[in-house]
């Protein structure tokens, strides 16, 4: 899948939702076994009940991780049910020197063939030049990211011009707008037009709006660009809407509420 | 495993060497099967044959995943294989907001007990406490890397003082010697002296020496504390020696010369 398919997507659907699968045995509803077998059955479902809405599904794969091999096989199996016309996103947050990077982008981009995977800068060109390479995948690197932390180095004091707009002006030029996106979080809607003059036509993947506060709207006044250029992620918000036997009913119903929250920005698509 | 025990193995055996097993199918030696299952025998017989020289090994997860679930069952038995007075990094250099660090610490600390995990600093703070929380458990941060691309956001012309300076003058506050410990590229052993004097007391893990052309004699000239404080990696350098029947010979002699290489500098221990 390409980008050129996702903006198809988008204007199909009239949506930027991309859903987290942030899946933990722990909060897995009514009627769902809780245990690993329960995790891939729970995705099973919540794709099925968000995929009329969803233009992209993003895998967290700490989530997996937790759970040893077994989990790494749910990811997989996980990644196998994403349909092929949704945007696939592992958020791995990977980064390495450069043969290294190279083993991470052939586990995520030909073994699990993702779409997608989130890339960290703080290594530069050669850990991220491996992931660009590769044909028809999409590099994701991180810009300003949503947490309290980004206050630390992406936008401490110290530096100016802040270091996530340095990150995004050299790492823009590394890549295109067909296999290059960037990370910034919905909390930091207000920073969404400088990051524009930026990076004008990369896409941008969102997360943050929901259980971590950002707003759909605000992200959408600030971000939008002629492709759309957004993917909004919700995980929290979404998945767990319902510890009932009703949750993918509810999770539904939430997608679609995210979805029409921002249909007023694709009537230019 | 904790430091004190670290420092106890490092004087017992004179060395401050980390093996890395950066095992690839491809470049497995003659009488290894190439395949899955050579992965883990050659990574016994390498351990084996190098842990009387050896006081740590790091296992670089990247060439695990690429092989997917299955890989990451050899990443699990590997870690096995590491006898208990010998410390275990995982060099994963994972990182994300918080309840998600707290997953990927789980997956490292908890279900496969590795003593120790790299860690990327993009995101600050509540990025990189969830790890120090885990009792026994060290965190490494990533400071200034091996690599080139280490010159695009690490030590760029734009920041002073450069970020990875900022990077060990925060983060250092964030954790003690005993959980805390940094990455810093052998390639860059003439940072040392700068570095040890914002992080005097914490251990330095030492990659790039060998191939990728940084000496560790340099290294322990510059970078050498009262504790020792310094793991000096070599994984290609070491492992690979020989491609022929005898590479776990070839490996344990090639361990010995680098073990040998840097005892004078244990002598204060």
């Amino acid at each position: 899948m390409n980008i050129a398919q996702l903006i198809t997507e988008i204007k199909a659907k009239q949506s930027y939702l991309c859903v987290g699968l942030d899946t933990d045995i722990s909060k897995l509803p009514d009627g769902i076994s809780k245990d690993i077998d329960g995790i891939l059955a729970f995705n099973k479902e919540i794709i099925n009940a968000t995929k009329d809405y969803a233009v992209s599904y993003k895998i967290n794969t700490a989530f997996y991780e937790q759970l040893g091999s077994k989990g790494w096989e749910v990811l997989e199996k996980t990644r196998e049910l994403i349909p092929s016309n949704i945007l696939s996103i592992a958020d791995a947050k990977r980064g390495d020197i450069g043969n290294t990077s190279t083993m991470y982008a052939k586990a995520f981009f030909e073994t699990m063939d993702f779409d997608a995977l989130t890339v960290a800068p703080y290594m530069g060109f050669d850990s991220i030049e491996p992931f660009l390479k590769f044909d028809n995948k999409i590099t994701i690197v991180l810009g300003l990211t949503s947490n309290k932390g980004s206050l630390d180095f992406q936008t401490n004091d110290l530096y100016s011009p802040p270091l996530y707009k340095t990150v995004l002006e050299k790492v823009s030029q590394w890549g295109t707008m067909d296999n290059l996106m960037f990370v910034v979080g919905a909390t930091k809607a207000e920073a969404l037009k400088e990051i524009r003059a930026i990076v004008p036509d990369h896409f941008l993947l969102i997360p943050g709006v929901g259980a971590q506060g950002g707003s759909a709207v605000e992200v959408c006044e600030n971000g939008i660009n002629k492709n759309g250029g957004l993917l909004i992620n919700s995980s929290r918000g979404i998945i767990y809407a319902s510890s009932g036997k009703d949750f993918a009913e509810v999770a539904r119903e939430k997608a679609k509420q995210l979805a029409l929250e921002t249909r007023p920005f694709t009537t230019h698509l």
